[in-house]
C-alpha cells in the first residue's frame, strides 16, 4: 500500500495507471474509517484493477459552528485498516496542499436539490462536496467513485456534479450499511455516549415505522411523519431533537400527501436527521409503494 | 479532420488518443475563426501531437442584454478554415449537448480578479467562462491549452480555475495578434462599420501613448490615464464610450498612482474596453517598468 500526501505525485501515478489501461475504483473519506467505509472497499477492490482510498476532512463542507474541529482524526488506525483490506493508495493530503491559498477563490454550487433536507440547515455543505470531489476526481482520475445512499442527497447532487461538468466517472450509489441493531455506519457515531449509543437505533426504528404506517396506505404522507416523531420522541429518552423528517421522491421531488394519489412502483424515501446531544445523526430509507 | 458533435463520442476518442501518451493542444474558441486564431492553432500544432479545436458560443458567458443572438456564427468558413491548417479535431457541440437540462444546475465561480475590468461590467460572465472552459477541460482532456492574452482578465481565471481544482493542464498564453494598424484580431471586429473599422485602431494607438507617458516617470498613472483617455475621445470621431481605462500590474493587482514608487522590473498593463458605436471592444498592453 502506498500512502500519498503530494497532490502533483498523486497525479503523475494516477494518470499513469490510466494510460496502461487500468480502471481506478475511488473511495472518497473523510477518514474515521468504520464497517461500512469498509464494505465499501471491499466492493471497489473487486470492480476495479486499482482501489484508492482519500482521506480528507474538507473544512469547506463544515459551517462555522460545525464539528470540523473535533471531527475524528484517527489517522494511524485508518491506514491499518486499509492495510488490512489491501487498498492500493491512499491519498491523503493536507489542507495545506488542497487549499494552498488562504481564500478558496474557486467554488462549485449545485442549484439542484436544494432549500430541502440538508441543504436547507447546512447552507454551504454541499458546495463545499462538490468543490473537493471536483478536486479528487482531477487528482485521482477515477473510473468508478463510491458514495453511500446513507448521504442520498449528497449522492444525488455529485451525480448531478459530473453530468453537468461531464466528468466520465461512473458512479456507484452504495447501500446504507447498518449496526447489528439497525444504527446506520457512521463516523459521527463515535460522539456518543454509551447510552446516547444505545437508544440510538430508534432513528432507524423510526424510519422502519414510518415505512409500515405509508404501506397501509390508510393514512397521508404527513400523519405518517407525524406518527414516526412521535414514536421518535417516546422511545428516545434522552435530550435530543428532530431537525427534519421528510418524505420524497427517489429524486427528491415533492410527492402527494395521498398516498393513495401516487402511482404504483413510485419509490418514495424517508429522511430523518436528528440531534442525539450535540451529535446530529442522519439516516434514510426507500419505500417501493 | 474530423468534426465531432457528440460529447459522449468525442471523450472516447480524446481519452484513447491519450491513452496513447499522445498529447492534446487544445484551442477554445467561440468560431467566427480570424488571424490570431489560425496564429494559436498552428502554434498547437507544433506543440502538441493533435490539436483539438472547439466552436462553441456559450450562452452561459453573455449577459441578457449582449449580443449572444447576434454573435457571428459562420460555421463553415469557420471549418474550411481549420481544414486548411490541418486542425485534427474540431469539437462543435449544439447547446442542447452542452446544457442538456433547461436550468444550468452547476456554476463555477473563481472569486479573484473580481469587480474590476470587465468583471465589473459583465457580471457572471466570468462564471460562465469558468463553467464552460471546465466542461471543455474534461470532454477534451488536454494537454495544453491556449488562450489569448487580449482576454487578459480571462486568462488569469482560466489559471486559477485550472490550480485551484486541480486540472493537469498547461494553461498557454498568447501573445495579442493585431491587424497591421494595430487594432487587436477579435470577432467583434465584424461589427465594425467601415468607417467605424478605420477608426477603431486608435484604441491600441491610446495603449501605446499612455505607455509612453508612463516610461517618461513625469505623471502619475491617474494622470496618464487621464490624457489617454483626452488622446482616444480627440480621435474618435464616431459615437463611442470609454467603459473602462485602467492600469494594474500583472496580477490584476493595484499599483502605486506614483510612477516612481513602483519598484524596477514590475510589468504594469494598461486596460481598455470602448463602446465602438454599439461594439464593445477590449484590448491591453503590457508596460515593463
Amino acid at each position: 500500500m502506498i500512502v500519498l500526501k503530494n497532490i502533483q505525485q498523486a497525479q503523475v501515478i494516477f494518470k499513469n495507471i490510466r494510460t496502461k489501461r487500468q480502471t481506478i475504483g475511488f473511495v472518497p473519506t473523510m477518514g474515521a474509517l468504520h464497517n461500512a467505509h469498509e464494505q465499501i472497499i471491499l466492493r471497489s477492490k473487486k470492480e476495479s484493477s486499482v482501489t484508492v482510498v482519500s482521506i480528507f476532512v474538507n473544512p469547506l463542507q463544515f459551517g462555522p459552528k460545525e464539528d470540523f474541529n473535533k471531527y475524528p482524526k484517527p489517522f494511524n488506525k485508518d491506514l491499518s485498516i486499509c492495510k488490512k483490506l489491501k487498498v492500493d493508495y491512499v491519498f491523503a493530503p493536507t489542507i495545506k496542499q488542497m487549499y494552498p491559498d488562504k481564500i478558496v477563490y474557486t467554488n462549485i454550487s449545485v442549484k439542484k436539490y436544494t432549500g430541502i433536507l440538508c441543504d436547507k440547515f447546512r447552507p454551504g455543505h454541499f458546495n463545499g462536496v462538490a468543490t473537493v470531489v471536483t478536486k479528487l476526481f482531477n487528482i485521482i482520475n477515477p473510473t468508478k467513485a463510491y458514495f453511500g445512499e446513507k448521504d442520498y442527497q449528497q449522492l444525488l447532487v455529485i451525480k448531478q456534479l459530473v453530468k453537468d461538468l461531464n466528468f466520465t466517472i461512473d458512479i456507484v450509489p452504495c447501500e446504507t450499511f447498518r449496526e447489528p441493531d439497525g444504527l446506520a455506519f457512521s463516523s459521527r457515531n463515535k460522539y456518543l455516549s454509551k447510552t446516547e449509543r444505545n437508544q440510538a437505533n430508534v432513528i432507524y426504528k423510526s424510519l422502519l415505522y414510518c415505512k409500515q404506517l405509508i404501506l397501509t396506505k390508510k393514512f397521508s404522507l404527513s400523519k405518517c411523519i407525524n406518527y414516526s416523531k412521535i414514536f421518535l420522541n417516546k422511545n428516545i429518552l434522552l435530550p435530543h431533537k428532530i431537525q427534519y423528517f421528510e418524505i420524497y421522491d427517489n429524486n427528491l421531488s415533492p410527492v402527494n400527501n395521498d398516498v393513495k394519489q401516487i402511482k404504483p412502483n413510485t419509490t418514495l424515501r424517508i429522511f430523518v436527521a436528528v440531534y442525539l446531544g450535540k451529535t446530529r445523526l442522519i439516516d434514510n430509507m426507500p419505500v417501493n409503494i
